[in-house]
């Protein structure tokens, strides 16, 4: 009797949907990324024309696993908005995605890719990201994550064994709404005050420097690091005083969430030490005792983070044994 | 052939060991309190003397249990410290307990009381009470609840369905170590500066009334509810300022978390509307719009919450389940 083949391990399509980009990547049952491909994100055309783009990304992936022995298990995204992970549904989205709200992801991409609904999942795209870090990077192992990403927002995500806290309103992991002294009196873009992320996002840093008399010529955050490097020094305190909100708002939490791991992520992280440096010492200065050796490492992946993590809701145990059951969505918006 | 009499619902003891009182208390599967005794903690005698106390509390309620014919299914002990919920084994605790870290609970009470030793478990004591007040109480039948204590310090829990957030290191749950704009400089018990606790316990906000002025022959923090509800203005302003920023660190969690409830709890949540208004008004100025709803509920089971949370860790199914496994305790400390 001949030898029956080795099983083959599976594979899945990770879809990262930004407000500007669609990456979409083949991802093996090791996060191996074998073959990946983008597109810019048609959002001023509307959310049928958006997953028409996903779509066009993820079928010749998911033919190129199947001719290769090697069939995909599904479709897992990441995307921009609040998202639903039961019925990979976005309950809302900012103005970057016009009309996303409302959008149902498994019956828009069941249909145009002929797959069951149940093989696409989803969630938000900073859970994506910290999937990915948990599963293969910064924090692979640990059982227990919290990642903050920094950029033109904070998001974040608490991974415990490998799940998201995805929160009882699908908002769990808005770390940028925390109060935070250096924020004191200022309006966060939530409609809030003194909000983390009203002084420590990249246009929250940008706007400081000019608030403390920096060069009006200076038009982003970029800039200002830019600056900073050069030896601008209103450019280094502004760069200071947002890392160490930072650092010490990602203590505190720390403190009441005893994680594993911390995780630091987004444009701001890849800035270098003038904002690496504040950030680890507020860290540390927060810290109870037994949190003492905790140290905020920088993210691994890069952009591949939220691939390898969306492709993970079909390919990791912990994340698609504990994903919510499959449910039919209901009218959310 | 007779009817086999019909099944009989479990029972379990809960204790509820703190640094002056232990209690303990025979409770019933639907978390009805059948029977109860205390005892003041021998916590000088040293914590041979505390299991003798324990045990000596524990044994008539098994011994009932048995006669009723309800055989207890274990005993389910909130303590003091911070415990290894796997092992019931005391990793770390305060001056009110002196020698108290190191304590194996299990091997303790199992010898003492003659039961298998895993028929023992352990959790700290607000996570009992926050067990007791999610399974029955303020928060009962909610997903995920935050529950913040304050009274003597600042304790919590973060229950996810139905089971705490232990963390890494066995302290999740540290809520008064979170940064405050109100506590700005003030040295924390903890040994930081600026953290919840130094301004929202009970000692903070009196410290804060005699700073401020306050009549120095006020002796503690319910003397300061006192002179408020008599119309001292220093007193309303301590208390505003505490509960104040007690909302506004509990809004930010709440944010970052997305619990379905928040319960609020200690001896400070016992003082009245001049304590919850400010609280409140200071929670909501924090939400964002999805958890816009959300209103922080007092506690509903006062010190019943943490005998039910203690006995549910061997009746209620989800903390009974989700409990990490046994394992044999590795020497601490």
């Amino acid at each position: 009797m001949a030898a029956l083949p080795p099983p083959v391990p599976p594979t899945a399509v990770g879809i990262d949907l930004g407000g500007t980009k669609i990456a979409a990547a083949l991802v093996g049952a090791d996060g191996t990324i074998t073959s990946r491909a983008s597109l810019p994100t048609p959002a001023a055309a509307g959310p049928e024309a958006v997953l028409d783009a996903i779509a066009e990304l993820a079928a010749p992936l998911l033919a190129a696993a199947a001719a290769a022995g090697a069939p995909a298990l599904g479709v897992g995204i990441g995307a921009a908005g609040v998202i639903d992970p039961a019925t990979a549904t976005v309950l809302s989205a900012t103005d970057h995605l016009p009309g996303w709200a409302g959008t149902d992801l498994r019956a828009g991409l069941g249909a145009r890719l002929e797959i069951h609904p149940s093989a696409v999942h989803a969630v938000n795209d900073v859970h994506a990201h910290a999937l990915g870090e948990g599963w293969l990077g910064a924090a692979a192992g640990a059982s227990s994550v919290l990642l903050a990403a920094f950029g033109t927002g904070i998001g974040g995500s608490l991974l415990l064994d490998g799940v998201p806290l995805f929160g009882a309103r699908q908002v769990g992991g808005h770390l940028g709404h925390v109060p935070s002294v250096e924020a004191t009196g200022l309006r966060c873009p939530c409609g809030g005050t003194g909000h983390l992320e009203a002084i420590a996002s990249g246009p929250s840093l940008h706007a400081l420097y000019l608030r403390s008399g920096g060069d009006p010529a200076v038009p982003d955050a970029r800039a200002v690091f830019d600056r900073a490097a050069a030896g601008d020094l209103l450019a280094l305190s502004a760069i200071d005083t947002a890392a160490t909100a930072a650092g010490r708002a990602l203590g505190g939490l720390a403190n009441a969430l005893d994680p594993t791991a911390v995780i630091v992520s987004g444009g701001l992280a890849d800035a270098g030490d003038s904002w690496w440096a504040p950030l680890r010492a507020a860290f540390a200065a927060e810290l109870i005792g037994p949190l003492s050796s905790l140290v905020p490492q920088p993210a691994a992946l890069g952009a591949d983070a939220a691939l390898a993590g969306a492709a993970s809701l079909l390919l990791a145990p912990a994340a698609s044994t504990h994903l919510p059951a499959f449910k039919e969505p209901t009218p959310c918006c």
